[in-house]
């Protein structure tokens, strides 16, 4: 199972991943992305959660027409771990430059 | 414009939905589904997705693993109007008897 990451990993992930900030009062990261439209945000949706079957780990996400929500934490481990920055990193990655 | 429903009509509506309810303090349906995992929920979602777009509107939604939260109501009316009624009822159709 994965593991915690204490503050100091977490810091670094942090410093890694601009677009993340933590949730208030929970062990878990959060990112806004706006895109042009329904069809557009969805699409991206539809991309992460091909990314997160694969991976085995799943976001909490809210969509309203052009805007996705996306919260990251491990349930199993009760907060963050090393599997919400990795797929945070795929996200980013999927979001590109231009999404936020 | 879509109009908002009045009461009477409103009352109509949800005694045909029976799975959806009212959203405390807003005018606005509600309804929660549970799938077997989160392939079976994304599938939804996207089958919900085609259909919204179709429809041209949309649901405020989120998903955790197996579970889709779905609101409907109509922004530019501030409330429910029939095109909420009917994209609830295409809601239905696709989730099929079993989805809770």
């Amino acid at each position: 199972m994965a593991q915690k990451l204490d503050a100091a990993q977490r810091d670094v992930a942090l410093g890694e991943l601009g677009a993340w900030k933590m949730v208030d009062g929970r062990d878990a990261l959060t990112r806004t992305l706006k895109f042009a439209d329904f069809s557009a945000a969805f699409g991206f949706m539809t991309r992460v959660a091909l990314a997160a079957e694969k991976l085995d780990h799943h976001p909490e996400w809210s969509n309203v027409w052009n805007r996705v929500e996306i919260t990251l934490s491990t349930h199993d481990a009760g907060g963050l771990t090393q599997r919400d920055i990795d797929l945070a990193k795929t996200i980013d990655r999927l979001a590109g430059p231009t999404a936020g």
